[in-house]
């Protein structure tokens, strides 16, 4: 089959009618120009998964695409703000039609979906990489940070934690004897096509004091939670959601894959106690408060625990 | 040597005080918090460089730092942007605090220079590659765009052009005796230093009625420019502004090097000939006019020629 060139993969490939009124200039020229309304603040996030490192070699394609986008818009959710627009790099060791089409496809049944407009990008021969930036926007102090927890804030994550780590295992072979094939099935597509968590950081805005996504693992993300707000945390492990999948597993490994995998894109977040009513109406779980004393406690039923923890780092 | 995590390289090569009142919150967050001026549009481009492509794998660190944010910063001069913000995604093989020095040193030069403010970015191991994607604004309706040339427009260039394609030959060990050591440091240095016309851009708002910048080659980026404007041009070969680098090298292949090579990051722009008195104080060189009749026609003292013209391609 013929290499096509750049401009070729980006009109076959990437160029779609845009429907946001914000977008004055789209794909084709040196730079697109957007329209930040007025009264907001400009979001920016910035993420790069390299083939082999932040995802199997053998991922399907569409998948890629779609967890490209997926852990760049959860940035956005995290937050508070709303997603508009991304740009693309993507760097391939050649131009294969097939990958293309389906990467092409799984990014945009997400884009779509969350009505976010491709607006520029690169294409460039090497090894499989991927960097996409989400541009989004808020009202004017309105942003959710990572710095404003409070002491005696309680301590919510939204949806279920360890579950991708569950999937990563299973995508290497491991633990597949001990699975319900149905609850494989699960685990592996939160790894594969993670959620980004965009309506729940919209409805977090005036609610929540602080906020991040679990990307490297829920105790390591909470770590950059309390250095950025200078709180400790005591975090009952009993109180951590777990999926029917994980509920699977045996106990003790499951503490560590809800502790310490990454790829869940959960929003970890803080509130205070007068918001639990409000709470209680999303999809989220307490799981601890924010306490004085500086570093992550771990409980078990009121009392102190010792484990294990190691995060996930990508580099 | 110990390796670094990510936060601590984020910290020590990546994290300076940022003197921008508009940047609200910077590096160490899910995203950065940006205020765009009312009345003005986001200018938004991404590139990629990938070692071995874009750059000699020997090339210094300093000129990687540097070229991946020129490069950037080059697309929005081209819109008549004012530049503002970066967000660096840096993939490298290991966590060589040699190269993270040079290379944000390098980096940093050019963005002070040019009062640039990293907001955000990624670090991840893997082949060596750099996506910067670069954030501008400009007054709403004032960027300059492909598309806006006219038939009778005249055609302009800034610089020289064929500068850095001499400079590439001589990096990959040709022509080096043909060469003075004075030329051949100068064809160097525009190939590992581009300068993006970001004051140039500036002044051409208002003026220009299109313009890109010349990155894969004159002949190939002009094309775009006709097909954008819809279009044709002549382009008069002994009008187009050669260094005196490129006036030591035998004519033909200073021909082909004008026309044909990238990564020189001039502008080229079009303007009706009311302008040019106007144009006259600026660095520029009028090189050919816009026709009805479409393509590029090359023209030699006033008469056509042909000229094999291949560019220089990304994919």
């Amino acid at each position: 089959m013929a290499q096509k060139g750049e401009f070729d993969i980006i009109r076959e490939f990437f160029q779609r009618p845009v429907a946001d009124a914000g977008v004055h200039l789209g794909i084709g020229d040196d730079a697109a120009l957007l329209a930040v309304p007025a009264g907001h603040e400009l979001v920016v996030s910035t993420d790069t998964l390299v083939a082999g490192r932040h995802f199997p070699e053998a991922t399907a394609p569409f998948d890629i695409g779609w967890k490209a986008l997926a852990v760049n818009l959860s940035d956005l959710a995290a937050m508070g703000a709303r997603a508009r627009w991304v740009t693309l790099a993507l760097t391939l060791p050649d131009s294969d039609e097939d990958f293309l089409r389906e990467f092409s496809r799984g990014l945009f049944a997400l884009a779509e979906r969350e009505q976010v407009s491709l607006v520029g990008g690169d294409t460039t021969r090497g090894p499989l990489a991927l960097t996409v930036t989400a541009l989004g926007d808020v009202p004017l102090g309105a942003a959710l940070k990572r710095s404003g927890a409070r002491v005696g804030d309680d301590l919510y994550v939204s949806g279920t934690v360890g579950d991708a780590g569950l999937g990563l295992r299973l995508e290497l072979g491991q633990w597949l004897d001990e699975i319900a094939p149905a609850a494989a099935e699960f685990a592996l597509q939160r790894l594969r096509r993670p959620e980004p968590r965009l309506g729940l950081g919209f409805a977090l805005r005036g609610v929540a004091t602080a906020c991040l996504d679990v990307s490297d693992g829920l105790a390591q993300d909470l770590g950059h939670l309390l250095a950025a707000s200078r709180t400790g945390a005591v975090l009952e492990l009993d109180w951590l959601p777990r999926s029917a999948a994980l509920a699977g597993i045996e106990p003790a490994f499951a503490d560590v894959l809800a502790l310490t995998s990454g790829d869940d894109y959960e929003l970890l977040f803080t509130a205070p106690p007068s918001a639990r009513e409000r709470l209680a109406a999303l999809p989220v779980t307490r799981i601890g408060r924010m306490t004085e004393v500086p570093g992550l406690q771990l409980w078990r039923g009121g009392n102190p625990v010792e484990m294990p923890v190691a995060g996930f780092t990508h580099f």
